[in-house]
């Protein structure tokens, strides 16, 4: 997996690339997947997200990929699991892969947009048992109320959502300032220790939570 | 008002009709809409949102209409607000006039399906000042997680949220029992209260909370 | 009522005292309470309270009480109102005149303290059918996830929050500065609009929400 | 460690005892304290706590303390940490000798009691990087609406909360029916694997998030 940005839909992002990707052995880095939240109009979600992803991208011991989700088109009807679309079959891969994620939100009228949500609910098993940091931004609260409605999204998805954030109050006037990139480091620390304390868990003993089957619509 | 169900999209649910509808008033019954949220695979929502409106529309004091949002087609793109697509103007008269207001919720994974914050992003002013109560449905809480995320929105809005709430924990299930009948009484009977009282300071004082401008697209 | 701040305990605040106090009637001015958290060994809160109650006795339409939870001495066994202690019954006088409440919460781990949350759980009807708002400190969110867990506390007490809060990361570091000003001024702006509307509504018709008895003990 | 009850204060609980339990080995049975929510009234937790305990000693793989905040008696002033009373080193020592942690509470007014939230205050380490679950009770919700507040303070503290909970709606009038039963199982199960997966993880790598420093009030 190189480190470079990952674009979510089109060829380069196929079933078959993705089950190539190496980065499940102990000894590989952790693979860390930074999903951008999902509005289709803003440019704040991909520039602070790269902003993120090429700190992460410093360090030998993860492996980054970038998630966009206003490029995955996934479709807004997250539960009839039986016939799961292309779009998120796709997605679905580069989740699986991942052992730790973190999220970049934007804060809408307190909590996360729908699209994001609409994403979340597609998927279960891939979120198990991973750690979740999240990059937040907007609002009096520099995006925080919109991750704390996420944690107890993923409370219930079985993930570990961690408690150092990083959050813009107003990321258009806003310069990188050195508060920013500490809180950076101290995100990306706790993500590696609860990384691979997750997936030398899993490797011992899979997480046993059953989700519900995932039907292929083209099988049918 | 007629007291039937009202299509969301469509002839019948014109800006120009809607904007003839009376309501207003302080001696007219007050306006109560209710909203199903979202889902579009589903058929647990209009059922439990008939049920209870069929429930509000015997009270002499209310005039109900049903919005059903996997009709609205809004799109996916809440924050533009320059520019707002026709099916977010025809759907935000109907919330426009409404005096109170109640969402027929799932639960998905501890919280709201998306498409129903995206539809709550796509309007500011509709909700201020004004009563919403819940019906809900699904989980081990009944439904009662993304109610409590809702009620974090909703205070972000200026509205206020009611702590009746009907909830059931499994629609496809449940006959519906004595308990929940009482549930949806005392949910209407504050619905009421709430809805006076904030029906006549609105008259009395506007409630003075700038939202951003709505351009019309059409016209430029 | 005078404007000066109200000690908590002791003869100035004996119930047939509150009992005399004016402020009922609809011409009166708004009773607003200013309630200061609860942390006993700290200085923060009561400064703050001081700072806003000062703003707030300049309006007219207001008359201020501050009442300071550390001198409450409220035991911590909220639950057992067949025999609701003196300190309880005198705190409760001066709840039940007020027609708003601004809390002054510090915030300790993403949430409130415990002395607050045990000093709400003492009364209930003296919150409903009334407006909260809040002026938080502490925490990278300014103590607002402290106000959110309050928030959805007395939703559950049919009380209505304010969305504008008064935020200060760091009490110790922070020169007020004109944002604070003007963030006091918008939330008193709501609170008299709220507080208005629903001391209106309480008078044309009671809000009906049945609350325990209170047992006096020295009458067993 | 026994898999009696353990008493909280008193001298079967002194910090040298404490000292001697075994548990820390990584093939030692996990340590698991239940802790009992802290209202001082009422008897209901004590009595789910026992229940759950009583499963939880069926298992070789833990080792079961129950520890009632009750009978802590810890002071009602978190956050003075220079001078830390004996009876809160008294009770850290059996926290932080342990690997998992469940927790037992009522929920009142929508949230938990504030003598829990006083309890979790007065600690920092001892928390983290360890799992917390849930037996909950009250309200319509099951308790579940308290526990949501705790999984927020607990992410701050750097715990991770397991989405599998234990709820009971009303505990003086429910016989324990076999849904519990099977619950209590699935936390106990959830919590043996979030345990060890932690337990190996500290011993690796200890979770390094620096708390405040303890002072001894005796010391000085």
């Amino acid at each position: 997996m190189s480190a470079e940005a990952v674009p979510v839909s089109g060829a380069a992002y196929s079933p078959n690339a993705a089950r190539q990707i190496p980065g499940d052995g102990l000894t590989e880095p952790l693979r860390l997947a930074v999903i951008v939240g999902g509005a289709r109009d803003g440019t704040s979600g991909p520039v602070v997200a790269e902003w993120f992803a090429s700190r992460a991208r410093k360090r030998a011991d993860l492996d980054v990929d970038v998630l966009d989700l206003a490029q995955a088109w996934l479709p807004d009807q997250p539960h009839d699991r039986a016939a799961v679309p292309g779009a998120v079959r796709d997605l679905g891969h580069w989740l699986a892969a991942a052992d730790a994620f973190v999220l970049v939100t934007p804060e809408y009228n307190h909590s996360f947009p729908g699209a994001m949500k609409t994403a979340i609910d597609w998927f279960c098993d891939e979120w198990q048992a991973k750690p979740v940091g999240f990059v937040a931004y907007g609002g009096s609260a520099c995006g925080l109320r919109a991750v704390d409605q996420l944690r107890l999204v993923f409370a219930d998805l079985h993930a570990v959502t961690l408690a150092d954030t990083v959050g813009f109050p107003d990321v258009d006037n806003c310069a990188l300032h050195e508060g920013h990139h500490e809180a950076a480091e101290a995100l990306l620390d706790r993500l590696t220790w609860w990384g691979e304390a997750l997936r030398v868990a899993r490797a011992r003993q899979p997480y046993d939570m059953p989700c519900p089957a995932k039907g292929d619509p083209d099988e049918h």
